[in-house]
């Protein structure tokens, strides 16, 4: 599958992968901008940013998008990161041209005043619908604490206050800001027509300002190490997050990074899923490696009756001093790798699987990965590169947070291996 | 892309879509049954089995069965309906014979009173769940209502009391009747070598039991056109269903019912949309057609504060009354045929999306469908048809339920057109 890349005069980056394969198109505008690129002032800014977008131009009231879209069948739709706010549309190869026209105007956003005042009140509904979601809730309280003062560990959503205190003047500063042409790579993947396309994205984004932009506190960290139990008593389970930190985005030793997390944790036959899952003693129990530009973590966690929850913290702690100590086999090693690549394959089987996998390479690691790269890369994972992922990164050295109506929790005395 | 058929000496058939361009390759095992063919003793049998079936062979326990899937990496599932139950897996074309293995050693399974007996919990457990989602117990309840004595109303999770009297020997029985070599289709579809298949099938399935299979009452209804309202105090909103009749899954005219039902309710941009969603008069409107053997359905439905919903059944009648008398517009038909081919190209574009839409209309058409053939019966469909549709399906001639905290709810005087 041919790759093609084009970089505009302002530097905004085109890329695609052409399928002749392909019976669709799937299109992406990839903003490098997320939670970490905030102040404290501007927390939560990007991801109300994001709903912003589709609230109207110059050109288009919030309706005509919507009704833009659905005249061309579009399955559309935009996501905020800690680091990226991604909005794509996967459409037939026919209306390409019209998915970017209105992906390319929406890009550029009025931001209107009545609009923003009304934004505001979804914007703090939709953070009060996650609050009450306690495994979400656990997960963000966990990162937060994990990363500290670390800009990772900002808020997506952000508060009810600190969205009821921002302006529509601070967002047009950060808009003004963040989106700029070299901050923003133009995706597509599946059946369509590269020059065309060049020419398609030149005439609508070529006169985008330039701007500069970087990002600041890139840096990895051990985390917090704290050890933390927020009492909810209204919440039935209790909720623990084990965060220890891992290899960036950037780092060779992310494939086995991640093939380590998913013989610890995947949701069926892991680790974890066979001490405490399989026999009942939790509801759920996981663990996963997430990377990001400069840092990454194993992310581990589980739910269980509260008054399960001592016993069930003693079991995940052995099973991480355990890997920690001893690794992990050959056949769990293999086992994770059939998982990975058969999701891998998969994934690339769609223009819209493609279109986030050469956007998000692309985004951090500067340069185009053929599916079957990324296979080789995953196929070349040894035990000896697993031993050096828990040797840089110890597995077992966390910051613990618990959330439910457990009052209370024993820290255990030792903290990982170092 | 080609397609390929094998029928086995006791009758059980095997198809297949070899597709050069696909990396994976997935298996579904359709078996022809469903809570329609359950006598009233048998209430949820079909779904409980369904469960079973993981549950060990004389060749595997639950273990090996878990174990042995997460081996190979399968992505692997199965679903009950009312007249469909369907094992899949998709895999890495590698591993293509393992999947046979497994889901062909799965469906003669042990049925062990121990397992059962544990099981059974689960399927309870299972049922609450569902009780505790007031949109899918109004959809549950509304249907039982529309199909009053016509065997689709069945219930497929049953209840706890049919649960509880359901014994080891009572699946069994089903089990030996419903389980037949001639009622059961394999289907494969991706990259795979379809001799090598067929063989394989042959060697695992080829001494099935022959038996004899059929269904009872396949027929169209009109459904019971009542109008009851069940008091949840519980719930927070009131969620209102209306069920009009349409055509069935071997109709001609199905195509041009999905089109209408996505023009009168799709979940974005269509005219309930419109009246309800956007304007805040509802939290959610949809309408969709559902087809079965012999019959087929327009599901309405919405929900919203308990003081909306005297409004909003009004506002829901007259779209429906509307659509009725003047059908809807050459673009409000080319906006649902934009979303429906966009959907149907995107899910073409994976193997488990083709196994899924090829074994569905084996199972219901006795035919191979290509993706071209689908698309083109959707860009053939015309206002003539739409109205042909109206005329004998009356999209308001409805059967009505309300599920929430609201007391009574006014009955319209008028019941549709006829």
């Amino acid at each position: 599958m041919p790759f093609h890349r084009h970089t505009l005069a302002n530097d905004l980056q085109i890329i695609g992968e052409t399928s002749p394969s392909a019976r669709s198109a799937a299109l992406g505008f990839f903003v490098r901008t997320g939670s970490r690129d905030e102040t404290p002032e501007e927390c939560g800014v990007t991801h109300f940013l994001e709903h912003m977008v589709f609230k109207g131009t110059p050109h288009r009231t919030a309706l005509d998008v919507n009704r833009d879209f659905d005249k061309i069948g579009a399955d559309y739709n935009a996501f905020t990161s800690e680091e990226n706010t991604v909005f794509h549309a996967a459409v037939l190869p026919e209306y390409l041209p019209q998915a970017v026209d209105i992906l390319a105007d929406i890009l550029r956003p009025s931001l209107r005043t009545e609009d923003f005042d009304m934004e505001k009140k979804v914007i703090i509904e939709e953070i009060g619908m996650y609050e009450d979601q306690p495994m979400w809730s656990a997960y963000d309280h966990a990162k937060r604490i994990y990363f500290a003062e670390h800009k990772l560990g900002n808020s997506i959503l952000g508060t009810p206050a600190s969205i009821t205190a921002l302006t529509r003047d601070q967002m047009a500063a950060y808009f003004t800001r963040r989106y700029v042409a070299p901050n923003i790579t133009v995706v597509a993947a599946g059946r369509f027509d590269w020059p065309r396309f060049v020419e398609l994205v030149e005439s609508k984004c070529g006169n985008w300002e330039k701007g500069r932009v970087g990002r600041e506190g890139v840096r990895e960290t051990p985390g917090s190490q704290r050890f933390e139990v927020m009492i909810k008593e209204k919440v039935m389970q209790e909720h623990v997050f084990l965060i220890a930190s891992g290899p960036s985005a950037d780092s060779p030793l992310r494939h086995a990074a991640d093939l380590l997390g998913m013989a610890v944790g995947d949701d069926s036959g892991s680790r974890l899923y066979w001490a405490l899952v399989d026999p009942g003693l939790a509801d759920s129990a996981e663990c996963s490696f997430h990377e990001y530009e400069g840092a990454g973590a194993f992310y581990t966690s589980f739910s269980c009756e509260p008054d399960q929850a001592e016993e069930d913290l003693a079991v995940v702690r052995d099973v991480l001093h355990g890997v920690q100590r001893d690794g992990i086999s050959e056949e769990e090693l293999n086992q994770a790798r059939s998982k990975v690549l058969s999701r891998v394959v998969r994934g690339s089987e769609r223009p819209k699987g493609r279109m986030m996998a050469i956007g998000m390479s692309w985004t951090y690691q500067h340069e185009y990965r053929p599916v079957d790269e990324d296979w080789r890369a995953y196929e070349a994972v040894t035990l000896p590169a697993i031993r050096q992922v828990l040797e840089r990164y110890p597995i077992d050295r966390v910051t613990t947070l618990a959330l439910g109506p457990l009052k209370a929790l024993t820290r255990p005395s030792d903290n990982g291996s170092r």
